[in-house]
């Protein structure tokens, strides 16, 4: 049984995981930190400097400032952790990489399986196809969603692109007179509704189009995906990992 | 029987329709015009004023620029003429509308049948769902293609405009920080290999999304229409008729 | 204001209407009825009959054999009643009817704003399109979903079969070596992981396909047409009215 | 330069081929072998025992008894043979078996590039994705075609099947009260119009749904793929090569 310390446990993606915890037989979250320290079926404490049950992973979706507290505790408990906020600064991201030479540490910039199998699957062919397909990538998001393209977009778009010996250039919609150059991976993002997140790549030739394609139906995902680290980091030594070493 | 003159009879989309003329058991060829007049099942004359065969219907995909001939050529005989040629000038559409209180003309802007039908539907339903739904559109086309938008996609997209009694604003594509208006309608221009052209019209509302989609596999779709159109125009008196009126 | 008695409260789509209605500023829950008298920030009755608070309209999310006391309360009280359970016996249908005759009734097969609109779209274009057009039908839902095709796809082939002057014949999947008929249409029942509800309209044409598409992203879309139902039913006289009335 | 001898150059993906063969700067077909023995650009003889112009590879578009003349014309000048033919006994598949042990021999199910790199993409991702993915293949043709499901779509099922360390089950469509297998694979044939050929693989999650998809424009793809296939060859040793290697 891996023993999980859930940072951020009140919080949206917390309450997610919490409820689907136990459809993973060998998983079991132990207890919680959370500012706001309202008690769950584990005991909830409001820092992680508090916390005397002993785990096998931290698992965190609370915000880029708890940090420090949460590699000092790992550091000092000598468990793994696992970084599922966004937005952390390059001093942070240096920090994570310090800690990872003494412990287990996992980040991912997208925690679904599903985006990183994506990513996986684009990586081998991207190279194989671009001189005879056009590649373009089309993204939807719900209307509230202020960023465009998405991260996850430009996540795709970037391994694409390092994936190519050739330059390329990335374009956000076409309006006029003007050819698309082979150079071009046209990245559009349509924004309507309450839809989760799509991104589709398609790859266009003569007579033949490729697509792979990613649709988040919910915020589930990401709890599914944090659930199927926490499996992988059991028993990992120190380093750091990420979703391409899950779905290797 | 509809005896058909077909205009533009040599050139790409003369052939087509030449080809596929006798799916229709009701129509057939008579003669063909065109300058390189290179002979055919049917006779073909370099210009239509040469024409000594009786018609009931002229259809034109030719170039704008044979426009007065046409007129001349259907107001003396009195035949329907059935336009499927795009780039007239505002003076030669002011023609063809002349034309028309004399005799039987036909224009529209895109001569497939499901291109007229998703255009009806949008008709239809935009005013109903704007208020709770926001409206985007995703075009495809080959590689080569110059003109971003497509005309249809603008077709579409003003048909819906025209629809909905409150201002609406085009956006050709997002890129930074910056939170979707509902006036927008966002067109997106994809472009890659050989795709003939696709349309998607996508209403996307809160936990659900509507979406009117057309896909053009080959030209054919646009003989076919036109064929269609000489059809309806049988029989027809003086006039201007569009695939609105086929698609009714 | 519209007062609205909410049958079914503590239910999966009671509580989802509850969080949603706060959008909708003309309306009001002001009581709720559910088994689980669990109380709410409205008060709670486990009888409808035992509710004392003035509405001017009660929506249905329970179980069908509520029927009759929620129908006995509406008569009395004479409000109108929205009902959105499914399941209900010829008998009881007949008991609605008949209600209708007193008081005004509402019921629908789908809730949804969206699945309606499609329903609408397909009776105007199928008889346009069926003579050149095939018409097939995928559905998608998660693979908890015990029953194939889905109610909604059942729906919308049998508005399909009513709009056309010929005979069709319903086809679920198929192998070997058979040609399609034009009198078939092809209902496809994919089944897998956790999809809340897809359904594509197909007609295939020559040289082109038109897509009618519905997607369901959440439950909440089933609680958003129910009180749009509500705003619609304000004021109405005794009669049976359904989405069609709504998205007329 | 690749010096082609085309045979079944009159046929409708001989003609295919010679009118693209002019993209491809460094091929050129320098004869071709047809029954009709219509002349073309190049030279065309009714049997290829009687081509007397040297060459570097054959490529066969013609019929499965063709096989005995093309394997003993290859061996005799030994050059290579791309076979595109389908409909092979198993007789015939041995002698092709055979022949490899002296020249070189390119044979596949399928000959566009597009459909094979699915093919491996499948291979490469339907091990990691079984587990908590459900899998299932709509592809959609033409009204004409007489078999279901589509070869190529039996020849991904198989693909997946023999990617998965557990019994699976081909089911092609579904009807009535029953909860779907984990061990099925769904397979659902669409047919309608003039749809060219369309495949969509789906991995359908706990929220999340990813798509490997391929959409055929026009008949050019397999003619691409078959000169693909000759630049490959050029220069290779004995031995049996298919579209695997290719894409590899």
């Amino acid at each position: 049984m891996v023993r999980i310390i859930l940072s951020g446990c009140n919080g949206k993606m917390g309450r997610v995981i919490s409820n689907i915890v136990s459809n993973f037989s060998d998983l079991s979250i132990v207890a919680g930190v959370d500012k706001s320290n309202q008690q769950n079926t584990y005991p909830v404490f409001s820092n992680i400097a508090d916390c005397t049950i002993d785990a096998d992973v931290i698992v965190d979706f609370s915000r880029p400032d708890a940090l420090d507290s949460l590699l000092k505790y790992a550091k000092e408990k000598n468990v793994g952790i696992i970084l599922c906020t966004t937005g952390f600064s390059d001093e942070q991201i240096l920090k994570i990489k310090e800690a990872s030479k003494e412990i287990p540490v996992f980040r991912s910039a997208n925690m679904s399986i599903g985006i990183n199998v994506v990513n996986k699957v684009l990586k081998s062919i991207s190279a194989l196809l671009y001189k005879d397909f056009d590649i373009e990538i089309i993204e939807k998001h719900h209307n509230q969603k202020v960023d465009s393209p998405s991260g996850t977009a430009l996540l795709l778009a970037n391994t694409i692109k390092e994936s190519l010996p050739e330059e390329t250039i990335f374009v956000h919609g076409r309006e006029g007179i003007s050819k698309r150059s082979p150079k071009e991976i046209g990245i559009h993002a349509v924004r309507g509704g309450s839809i989760v997140g799509d991104h589709e790549v398609i790859f266009a030739g003569q007579g033949e189009v490729i697509e792979v394609n990613h649709y988040a139906i919910s915020r589930e995902v990401f709890a599914v995906g944090a659930l199927k680290a926490c499996q992988f980091m059991y028993g990992k030594g120190k380093g750091l990992y990420s979703m391409d070493d899950v779905v290797k």
